[in-house]
């Protein structure tokens, strides 16, 4: 088997595109004639809701898989729609390991002992039903975690990504602006952030592929992109799933650092690619197009800074 | 309407019993008959699992809710189960609160922006329709959170707590061997946790209750009774989530700290409560029984040490 972080750089490799499109569907986002065909044939249910955020990932989906290596659904969209919701991430993950992509499930899920090997067994591997047998209950390839809790929330994943070959990115300097309040404070001259990072090398040391990155990656914002670049001399085991590109104000120049030797970083675009034909003022029913010509200047973008 | 905290306070006060029950339900921890039954019924599927945890919460709760105030289900138990799992947990939710029981959803969940504002809907508030009209998908009191990215991943929880009368408890200093990994490092001469709890005083500060308890909570092990104590005096206004009592080593001794004037804290027991008919060897239909024995049990081992 290939190592989980080995096949999402070998698939960024042979697409020369290192990035992700997130598909963090509000509803807002999402073209009105999908919404009536939802409402047409559910009501106006959850399930409704669902189908509609179904209907449209299906859509970016189909138009982003053979130039994006990998969809980044956040679960917080999905699960706002209960049970639903959690049913249409299931089916959205599957559709795009159906069509080739890498799936980064963006659950920033934490916790220790069994209850982080329930999360480990539910997002990345399988749950162990009544009679023992074994299902894939969402089937992810990666999974976003935060490591406040420590090496207890961290080592059951550790297990999973070893006996499945997944990926984990654990929390590191988050894009957000008040990030800073813990993440930059200082431990011995050194901030949290970098702690944190070091941990990730730890935790990966005995997991690394073929480019050698580790099974365990590290989230890194763009917005701060000296922090990135830093980081990406320390933590050389370390591949870096970086938010906050687009929407959130960080450019090309700004993620440059990410990147050593052509590889290093997978950058993120949600709004940005979801929300194309909004922005260029299209036809609803051009927003597959429009996020597939937003994917490729994305790529163009970030590509003519990749070292 | 009354200020959450105040609510869960309120039954705490009125039962004589600071204690919550966590509702962890492993498969293992159910008794054969349950998971036949549901087995009979949806055959080896995740539907059956869901239908087997849901059917051990009820008698939980039945046997549970006239003396103890609270339950917490732990998100992870039923994520494993996929879109049914989440149903149960739900409809778990759902039940606990009709039985009058206060409900705390461990979900640890975190994120920033209109993402964070994604789980509060969710979890704690109303999501809106396609027409526009809203409704409660999970609705709980209180969401475990994570503070590891800052304000910004708590200000959006803190406009529906207002807006909803909904309560958060943030992960401080927790009850697992490696918490100090993080957690115990020193920040100008101050641990990490402390500067997480001054953020939940100041997170909370002008949505204070009538005990002076604030809709921002913090989680602090039972198993580390020197910083509860500590804690306890430093955040006077943070009302504590206490996990670590039994299975996990805490004593009554150790959560004595953290009450103040008989109030303060709500302690936490899973596996205790779950699983106390095959600690003492019973019938396995006698699980709710032994269940509400061993509350009985913890609520005055702890009453005998509340200051």
């Amino acid at each position: 088997m290939t190592m989980s972080m080995d096949k999402l750089i070998q698939k960024i490799v042979a697409m020369n595109n290192p990035t992700v499109a997130g598909l963090d569907p509000k509803l807002d986002f999402i073209p009105g004639y999908i919404k009536e065909k939802a409402v047409a044939g559910y009501g106006n249910t959850l399930k409704a809701a669902a189908e509609a955020l179904y209907e449209f990932n299906v859509g970016l989906i189909d138009a982003l898989c053979d130039i994006v290596p990998a969809v980044k659904p956040q679960c917080a969209y999905y699960e706002m729609y209960g049970a639903e919701g959690v049913d249409c991430l299931a089916r959205t993950i599957r559709y795009a390991k159906a069509k080739g992509m890498y799936v980064i499930t963006d659950g920033k899920r934490n916790d220790i002992g069994t209850t982080m090997e329930a999360y480990a067994k539910g997002h990345l591997g399988q749950t162990q039903l009544i009679d023992g047998s074994f299902v894939e209950p969402f089937g992810g390839d990666a999974l976003t975690v935060n490591g406040y809790l420590g090496s207890d929330g961290i080592k059951p994943l550790l297990e999973t990504c070893k006996q499945q070959d997944k990926g984990i990115f654990v929390l590191v300097k988050t894009s957000n602006p008040s990030s800073g309040e813990l993440q930059d404070r200082l431990i011995d001259g050194r901030p949290v952030y970098e702690i944190m990072g070091e941990m990730c090398e730890s935790w990966g040391e005995d997991q690394r592929g073929e480019y050698g990155y580790s099974a365990v990656g590290a989230v890194v914002g763009a917005t701060y992109p000296e922090q990135l670049t830093e980081l990406r001399e320390k933590l050389p085991h370390t591949f870096f799933l970086v938010p906050g590109y687009g929407a959130q104000g960080g450019g090309a120049q700004d993620v440059a650092g990410a990147f050593k030797d052509g590889i290093g970083a997978v950058v993120n675009s949600s709004r940005g690619i979801m929300c194309a034909y909004k922005k260029q003022e299209l036809d609803e029913r051009a927003f597959a197009e429009a996020a597939r010509a937003e994917a490729i200047r994305m790529r163009d973008d970030i590509m003519s800074v990749v070292k």
